[in-house]
């Protein structure tokens, strides 16, 4: 492609709203454009990378012998009733009604609709199992779109979904499926690990995310050098060891904490460590009251207490419920004599305490030495803390946890019977007993790679390609086009590369060298070809290597070889 | 791929929502399913065909130097606000409301939102001519989906958009289109004909339509042996000759038509033939009232009616306006005696009438021996009425309209400056000055494709697949799969054909030959290799052309190269 005639923007300036690296860049160098908050159009450039990152997505898919499809965007809400996301998603489902008078939601993924269609025609165990994938735009109505393509509100999404008659034949898949996308993502030369992570708006008991290593990452990750890795929403840790510990008084003594209701306030007044408090933080699930008692400077996890309580719809209890409760204004809950059937969920970490300060149910008072089992009896242990960096691994229980940021790039789940036990999706076995279909679904996002693509590799000049989804292999850059050898050399080179089959850009724009060279920098084309009139006479041109910033002179003719060594390294 | 491993169902009877051949077919081979009305996802086997076409699109567009980009599916409606469409399109366009109460429509197609692209960053004629194109699902609430993907809610086009600072560079751009549109096609294997056509909610002066000769087609073509030919929509005619002619009166003398509206009642009653008469129909047009005269067996053509008042919101009068504009119940308008500030419009074919009958404007009543000129004065000539078969072609005035159905596979239009002046998209001149982007837009039908292919070619057993677009190059077919011999000569000429690069079918199902027979018949593959264990003992294997209905008896080691053969020729 020729510059001059080419759609390819690039400003000096990023716009405002950009935080991170790669929305910087990719607005800086016209891969995208915003059309509204969290809707974006890929320009030429970008466009170029979104391709082959597909095409890499396609080969693996294809390879395990998955099948492509393509369902549709506009979903009839009557599947999401059938399933019970319709309240799940809530209003981040985008939805419209047609002229008559019809619901659709905008699909944020095809659970439903690949359910719709598996049930209506696989109908006995010989058609299983059954892999389908598609490579298509999705929706979600984010609260707060941002990052670009990283977080949009209208994004690309490779997703798969397997029917099985067992759970082996799922577990195979899974397993297959986890090697595919960690091909998939080598190819596309980004380093990433599989980690256990938070099933989300999706559902089922297993799945795992891939991440891609980047500084700028929403996701956290934590690591445990005994080869634990977890996404932060799902990780389990032990915590921390203890600093000191609070003596348990023979039996609980209230104590007066006027207007103070925060771990802070109570800790610095009673001139004690946070480590002696426990919070007791209450919630209402079903018609169920839930107390969930956690160390004082922790934070609970509340997808953790979601699974704990088996309900995706817990919600905190507001102020008058927590009065009608504890009798006590919020800030003041705690274990010691609250209703008998309040449900009492305790974290492990706990365990280590020996007493406990604790809300006293009373407004302005606080117990202090308050002993678990004798005090009050915990209904059940459960994991609900956030596991943080510094935190000893709970696997290993030796080791501490180290955080790592990266972007999730896939999430892959095993839904079990989920979605087919609310659509009443059945086959037949192999005794004639109707069943239902065992899934797993499997999502990767083609439009957020090429943004972590950017976020794994970049400089302050711009983008760094990775060889394998470089919008063009080579860009030839003439240096001084006024000169009739230059020009005659780039034309050249451009055309013996082009008919050799690689991406080649030629920069015949009639502008500044230097333009020319911190817009290549900034495109981030692995190879440049300079062409500078001194070299030329001497039958040499320049080849510089974004990635390493080196440059080396080659003769005229090596060029085409050059390049194909290149990249078959 | 073997059949028994994919996702490739088949029915015999198909759904009797299907009117026309293609969506029967597309139906019964499983190449889509429909989720509600007007909706249909891909199966595997509709999916590889939508893919190869696709594949052909994109190449043609690349090859004339199109560039391709990825826009967004939601567009904010202000977009549509200002280049006027929301009225046009009206409830055609699908709408919904974001979380923050902001409105979108569902892409219809993209002029906005690429001009909007423009405006930003086309500043110079340095930058021009550009044409941008995407492959992407687009959305249009039809008031009667019907059809299967032919006429669907939701489909896929390819739209491109270009660029120019002048009329040349336009023509330039679409010539290059048109044969770009008129090679995918014919790649596509379809016999095709650009045709003149009606702009319909897309707007500009020039426009065609590329159509696909089928019987069951949508498109009516009107085609004449000088070369004229037209979308009916759009088609230019002298109409017929009269068959007789009503004599001119001394002055317009009143008949008593009691209770008679129509053509028919009235030319019945007089006992005149219907030539005698003409019908006058009114309509508004912003505050202004137009009446249109046509020969009375003629039908009006309303969008040429909207074209030449240059208002697409042309409407026809109501019956209380028409009271008030005539003095007389509805069906008995006529030319003689309206208010002097209405327009009145005649057709051209009206010029051959000595005399004619009309309404009186007066209930019950019709005047005889009418003169245009004398009695009433026409504002304007312009051609206004529905071309037809029979008609005589107005490019030769010799010859007579022949009418051929077809299905509207692109059409390409010459936008001029519609959408970059209501959106305030321009560019600097070579003199500095500002000004208006000449535009295109060209669109292709890339998921209609699939159905056209089909309407274009089948028999009563099934689909007869082009050879560029099949889904699969050949289907072995092993007849006794008991036999393992044949299994074996099945296995490896799967093997054979795949590893060199052929898309296979490989009808491993433990079924009874003839419905394996029926299906390979019913999905279309252009060869079957048939296995056969008496013609396997003596090294030969059975071709079966699908196309021509031919079976031929080769040697078991030819295979490879009679399928690179027959897809090479």
């Amino acid at each position: 492609m020729r510059w001059s005639k080419a759609y390819l923007p690039t400003y000096k300036e990023s716009p405002s709203d950009a935080e991170i690296p790669s929305h910087k860049l990719m607005m800086r160098a016209g891969l995208i454009r915003k059309l509204t908050a969290g809707v974006y159009s890929f320009l030429p450039l970008g466009w170029r990378v979104l391709h082959k990152i597909e095409h890499i997505v396609r080969e693996e898919m294809d390879r395990i012998g998955c099948q492509e499809i393509m369902m549709p965007i506009l979903h009839p809400s009557e599947l999401y009733e059938e399933s019970g996301r319709l309240k799940h998603f809530g209003p981040e489902l985008f939805t419209l009604k047609d002229r008559r008078g019809r619901f659709f939601a905008l699909g944020p993924t095809h659970e439903e609709v690949v359910t719709d269609i598996a049930r209506a025609e696989i109908k006995s165990y010989r058609q299983l199992p059954q892999t389908l994938y598609q490579i298509l735009v999705k929706f979600r109505d984010e609260i707060r779109p941002r990052f670009g393509v990283m977080r949009a509100r209208e994004f690309i999404m490779k997703d798969a979904y397997s029917f099985h008659e067992s759970h082996e034949s799922l577990a195979e898949t899974y397993t297959n499926m986890a090697e595919a996308y960690r091909r998939t993502l080598d190819r596309c030369g980004l380093e990433n690990v599989m980690v256990e992570a938070d099933a989300g708006k999706i559902g089922g008991d297993v799945n795992h995310e891939f991440v891609v290593f980047a500084e700028h990452g929403e996701s956290e990750i934590l690591i445990c050098s005994c080869g634990y890795v977890a996404n932060s929403e799902r990780a389990e840790s032990l915590g921390k060891p203890l600093a000191s510990k609070e003596k348990v008084q023979k039996k609980p003594e209230q104590v007066s904490t006027p207007k103070m209701k925060t771990v802070e306030q109570v800790s610095n007044f009673l001139d004690v460590s946070p480590a002696h408090l426990v919070k007791t933080m209450l919630y209402k699930s079903g018609d169920s009251m839930v107390a969930v008692l956690i160390p004082g400077e922790r934070t609970l996890n509340e997808s953790k207490l979601s699974k704990v309580l088996d309900d995706p719809y817990v919600e905190p209890l507001r102020d008058d419920d927590i009065k009608k409760l504890t009798g006590a204004e919020a800030g003041y809950a705690g274990p010691v004599g609250l209703p008998g059937d309040t449900r009492i969920i305790v974290d492990p970490t706990l365990d280590e305490y020996d007493g406990m300060i604790v809300g006293a149910n009373a407004t302005d008072a606080h117990l202090r030495g308050v002993k678990m089992g004798r005090d009050f009896e915990a209904t059940e242990r459960a994991d609900v803390i956030a596991a943080e960096e510094g935190d000893r691994c709970k696997r290993c229980s030796d080791q501490i946890l180290q955080l790592r940021r990266g972007v999730e790039m896939g999430h892959i789940f095993k839904l079990d019977t989920k979605y087919s036990k609310a659509m009443s999706a059945t086959f037949l076995d192999n005794e004639g007993k109707e069943r239902h279909f065992i899934m797993g679904c499997y999502g990767f996002g083609v439009s957020r790679a090429v943004a972590a693509a950017i976020e794994a590799d970049y400089d302050d000049k711009g983008i760094r390609w990775p060889k394998t989804i470089t919008p063009f292999h080579a860009i030839v850059l003439p240096v001084k086009m006024s000169d009739a050898d230059t020009m005659m050399a780039a034309e050249s080179i451009y055309a013996e590369l082009r008919e050799a089959g690689w991406d080649v850009l030629l920069d015949d724009r009639d502008t500044r060298a230097g333009v020319k060279f911190k817009d290549a920098d900034l495109i981030g084309i692995p190879l440049r070809i300079t062409l500078g009139e001194r070299s030329l006479k001497e039958g040499k041109v320049e080849i510089y290597h974004r990635r390493d910033d080196r440059t080396e002179l080659i003769d005229r003719e090596g060029v085409l070889d050059y390049v194909r060594e290149f990249y078959s390294a």
